[in-house]
């Protein structure tokens, strides 16, 4: 059985999923969801806790909180696999390798991974779906030093990242991403179901260990009606003082 | 005369622009990088600072930094006004607003912006170039208590951001976006010189004072072949949002 703060946070989730509190408006404060939802402050916090780091939510902006993203967006604040973000949700993450084999290392490869030209890589292509939608096309090539772990996952396993934790131990910790939008093209729009030419958006990561070794580097390409991405920030120190400076 | 470390700093942009250092691998250590350029390790580790603060390199992961991004890409370390990037990769800003006029808030505009609907709003569609180049088209609706310093603001000026702080004090301090692709519409497409359906990166974002007071809301979106993001983020522990004490 849920505890209770969990059951909470789902009550919050749908509530933000229906509209009911919008993107960009405050949540009531803590003491009304507390009432509204007849459970202690601490309940509500644990509940608000956990949307904030699924990046529903933003921190605390005078009394009370702002609404960042409904669950459809897929938040930048954490590094988190798509199954992992898609179980946030409620949501079933699938995968299906289409293809998959052993290429030397080309330039981009050897750079991005930090391994010698011509090193064997394996490069795979996998459709990613929610609730069965094809949603995500990764072409993903994995350093040398684990490919062969992930070469006999099965090809429909819905969490590489999860399978490696538990085979191997490995910790996919830091991640870099480039995003910009690109065009489908003959494959992307085979594979993910859309006219060739629709608007993806593109995220292309290089994933680390805590060390900083490169694990894997991905081309993804999302479609746009089904996933968008939510990032907060703040402004810097540094730009103010950049702009008295000027 | 710019002082040492600001030249290291820049010595370190152009190259990573021209792919000494690519994007995904490690920029040499602090003491190559002394040695190379003739200066203290405490001159370098200044300029690698700012570099940092512009989310061109990450970290340190070991013993060494990764580049996540070369000059093109505007990162989401910062919340950071167009104007300030263009700036910080040695490029030219301009702005140039195509249509302005009032209107009363509808529900997308009233919900972001926290305003009664009907409160009249500025609506304003620009277009920003970099080095007289259109890559981005914002249509932005600015709240009622903002509108009048916004709407004397002559159609060329390259920072409104930058205007409304001298003018007003107005500080832009947290960013929530949204982020996905679109095909570019009729007025995307003449506007920004690229043909239509083309894919476009689209941001979304609500810009809040210090108090979480929402100034404005946007519809960006950009070229895609001009202009990209990164984001760098880490497994549970968010390198994005840099929180305010809770």
């Amino acid at each position: 059985m849920a505890a209770r703060h969990e059951e909470i946070a789902d009550a919050l989730r749908r509530a933000i999923d229906r509209e009911e509190y919008t993107v960009g408006a405050r949540l009531p404060a803590e003491t009304d969801l507390a009432a509204r939802y007849g459970v202690s402050r601490g309940t509500v916090r644990q509940a608000v806790a956990a949307l904030t780091a699924e990046g529903l939510i933003g921190s605390r902006q005078g009394a009370r909180r702002v609404v960042l993203a409904s669950r459809r967006s897929q938040s930048f604040a954490e590094l988190r696999s798509f199954a992992e973000w898609a179980r946030a949700m409620g949501r079933e993450a699938t995968g299906q390798v289409v293809a998959q084999q052993y290429q030397p290392a080309g330039h981009e490869d050897a750079v991005r991974l930090q391994l010698p030209l011509g090193t064997p890589v394996l490069h795979v292509l996998r459709v990613r779906g929610l609730d069965g939608e094809p949603v995500l096309l990764e072409r993903t090539v994995y350093a040398d030093w684990i490919s062969p772990a992930v070469e006999p996952i099965e090809p429909d396993c819905p969490s590489v990242t999860q399978r490696l934790l538990d085979d191997t131990g490995l910790v996919f910790a830091y991640g870099e991403h480039v995003i910009d939008a690109v065009a489908a093209g003959a494959q992307d729009a085979e594979l993910l179901g859309v006219r060739r030419t629709s608007p993806l958006l593109r995220v292309r990561r290089v994933t680390t260990t805590h060390e900083g070794r490169p694990v894997e580097w991905s081309d993804d390409r999302y479609r746009s009606d089904a996933v968008s991405f939510s990032v907060h920030n703040s402004i810097g120190n540094n730009a103010l003082a950049r702009k008295t400076a000027d």
